[in-house]
């Protein structure tokens, strides 16, 4: 068994998307002064490597504490979109660049796509010319009742608010993991483990994705 | 398969250590004033169900980030030290209670005791009343080099500072998981699954603990 760690690290004031809650990483108390160190952690949901509940996007979608740890965790695909190159900038990523897999998308499967965005982590183009799926295209994969998408751009799409309510819909309600990286390191097919924080009533959470290979 | 949550829900001004900083989740912006619900969490990296790296207590000690993922996922055992009941508030946990299991601390084990403490959390006797860990079993345990030690109690011990020194000290730099909850639906051996927050260079992460059981 071996696992690859699919997250970017933590650190303080870290960049995200302008209009968030920054990374806060406080020294609070320190072994010198009470004996141990201890830290306060002051963060958006939605940084680093995270994932969405539908209620990021719907008053009355389900919150995480709703959500089924199943899913979460299990059999996932990875679909390279640029094997050993990347994607451009900006690029659109359209139906056409997912059809030759449709064979994965069947209801419940998880499926995470490459770019190669990850590289760009810590820069401000991350957040502003990543690859962008199209809305076709989301309404495409929504269709086949995956249980999970994922990505290693911050957002699926430029279009952010149109394509997060098709993918997070009632009765669709797909797993959004964003901001996932080393997806070069992936073998076709792996368990994906990246279980939320359990933050009641609340729309998403960073999260440690981790993908074990046999 | 089946996965069984070990961890306690977050919620704004849960309970914690009286010196530890306090859990605020705040809504910092919604669907009807900018399209999405979005949350900032500010909290201790020991807060609710959380797992300690050696730099807690030791400066020179291992931060989260130099941690392998090896050490948060595998094989794992249970010890129950009450078996349909509880033990007593403020009861010192013993070697005699631990000697019965000894053939499960192996060199790198993952082992998780209950006591069902965990019934209490939300309560401040939660913090002040836990059954304790003695100094000599805690001894016993490290002397055993076993890799993760887990409980349904915030801390192992009433005497925290010595017994996460024999716990968390070079050599012996056991992974501490505090504040399970859950344990009495355990089988024997599971899957632990319990991923830290990558937080660079700090001393501690909540997570969401699952069990994976066959």
């Amino acid at each position: 068994m071996k696992l690859i760690d699919l997250s970017h690290p933590l650190e303080h004031g870290q960049l995200n998307f302008p209009f968030d809650p920054k990374l806060s990483v406080l020294v609070h108390n320190t072994v010198s002064s009470i004996g141990y160190n201890i830290t306060q952690l002051s963060m958006s949901t939605h940084q680093g490597t995270h994932l969405d509940a539908p209620f990021h996007f719907y008053d009355d979608g389900k919150t995480l504490d709703q959500m089924q740890l199943e899913q979460f965790y299990g059999a996932c695909s990875i679909i390279d979109l640029a094997p050993g190159a990347f994607v451009q900038a900006k690029q659109e990523l359209t139906i056409e660049m997912f059809e030759p897999h449709e064979d994965l998308f069947v209801a419940g499967a998880r499926i995470i796509y490459r770019t190669g965005w990850d590289r760009m982590f810590g820069k401000p183009e991350f957040f502003s010319d990543f690859p962008t799926l199209t809305l076709e295209a989301a309404q495409w994969i929504a269709d086949r009742q995956i249980g999970l998408l994922g990505m290693d751009t911050p957002t699926p799409s430029t279009d952010w608010k149109e394509c997060h309510h098709i993918l997070l819909k009632k009765g669709v309600e797909i797993v959004i993991v964003e901001g996932l990286t080393n997806l070069e390191k992936l073998p076709p097919e792996f368990v994906f483990c990246g279980f939320p924080l359990n933050i009641k009533g609340r729309d998403g959470s960073p999260i440690r994705a981790v993908a074990i290979v046999d």
